[in-house]
């Protein structure tokens, strides 16, 4: 039996060896290698020594948990727990210098994320989320329990995705139908819009194409301070398999209802 | 006489006065106001607050040079001395709670920006520029010399922008060719994308209707790490009067060439 409060302080203990592990890297000049078949997908150094040692934390701790990560092949268990790990989410940020990349580090019971942690080592900012509740720290504010805004309207709503290139097609038909019924749009973050979010700044989070260990941790942070994680029809982002693909988080499940319904040509 | 070492150190107790007016508003739910007639342009009392107090501070020790900024009446004068403030670059990112906006601090002679102090309060961070050289520092390293990354070619470029839908018609197009040229685009940083350049991570920053607070602190900083601050013609955006409006910033004069050309159709 695993305990989810142990766990949870164990999920900062692969933090901390995450921000060290990557802080030496950060702005050092070290080279991005190219994953990709087509296009650019970076990995550098930091990824990797960032998630082994990780791997390494959990494979001593809890040797029967699965562990699934972005950089090495998935270490596969009979267990009901899965530790679900991205050592550097927005590496593109990361070899960029930007500070809005982030480690997440989520725990699922039988596929369904649990617990979560978002770590920026740069700003030195912590974000946990664990059935019933949310937190973050930073070096400006001790510990404190997050909350999203109260629901404002769309037409009062910030709105976030990475890269409005993503999307093509009807996806991007839908992203602007939703953008223009919103009263700001900001580009660009990664996971940290969805720390925004759970901070009570950003309204809605819209993005495609998602890897499991690109929502996993998220989920419970934004459930946590009382948004909602959905895919685009509406469904529980939580109860997907696998997790990832098409996501809007929102501020609050009404908002959520709103915004879906915008992803749809209006009916004449 | 203004001793520039001397506007130097001012110029960053100003930014302490900035920091110290700001801090206490990030993320505190504090509403803005909108000062558009149309669409949002939002202004918070953290906007007012940070520019009232860098304003009384030059009045005390420069009282007369000029002072512009982006929240209050100019300050004119004869003088050969021009202070030119934003004291949030990046309002939209600062309500949204991301920590990508900054203040702004510039220092013209004769209309041509000489210092430029970008700091960011929330990362602690501070970029400085002056004629033939620039600096950064931050909670991770002592001050240190910047020096924009050895020209890689356009196709091994990162370029950034703030936001694509601020780009219709022929811009777009100038704007979606040269992001076609280049290995990676990221999105939404403000005045930290020009940071980024100087650091050595951002190769181009590309943006349209620039207002002069929006870049006189930042050619400086750019220019004094090694990098070249263009308008889209190619003529130097420090010698543009009133500064701003259509801006490349770039890692290099040569990268900046490259990107230029990219800005026309192709003759056939």
């Amino acid at each position: 039996m695993t305990d989810l409060a142990d766990a949870l302080g164990f999920a900062e203990t692969l933090a901390d060896a995450a921000r060290a592990a990557i802080l030496p890297h950060f702005r050092a000049g070290g080279p991005a290698r190219n994953k990709a078949a087509e296009g650019f997908d970076p990995v550098t150094l930091a990824d990797h020594e960032s998630e082994a040692a990780m791997r390494a934390l959990i494979r001593q701790r809890f040797p029967d948990h699965a562990i699934e990560g972005e950089e090495f092949e998935d270490h596969p268990s009979d267990s009901d727990w899965r530790w679900i790990l991205d050592p550097i989410d927005g590496t593109r940020a990361f070899i960029a210098g930007l500070p809005t990349w982030g480690v997440l580090i989520g725990l699922a019971h039988r596929g369904r994320p649990v617990i979560g942690v978002l770590d920026q080592p740069f700003t030195q900012e912590r974000w946990r989320g664990y059935p019933g509740g949310a937190d973050h720290e930073s070096p400006h504010g001790a510990r404190r329990a997050l909350q999203t805004r109260p629901a404002a309207g769309l037409g009062e709503a910030i709105l976030m995705t990475t890269d409005r290139y993503l999307f093509d097609g009807e996806e991007l038909s839908s992203f602007e139908r939703l953008r223009d019924a919103c009263r700001l749009t900001r580009y660009g973050m990664d996971c940290y819009a969805y720390g925004a979010l759970a901070l009570g700044g950003v309204d809605l989070v819209f993005e495609n194409g998602l890897k499991p260990v690109d929502i996993a941790a998220l989920i419970p942070i934004v459930e946590g301070a009382g948004g909602a994680v959905l895919d685009w029809t509406g469904a529980p982002a939580g109860e997907a398999r696998p997790l990832g693909g098409r996501v809007l988080a929102a501020s609050s499940a009404g908002l959520a209802q709103a915004a879906l319904a915008r992803l749809q040509p209006a009916s004449t």
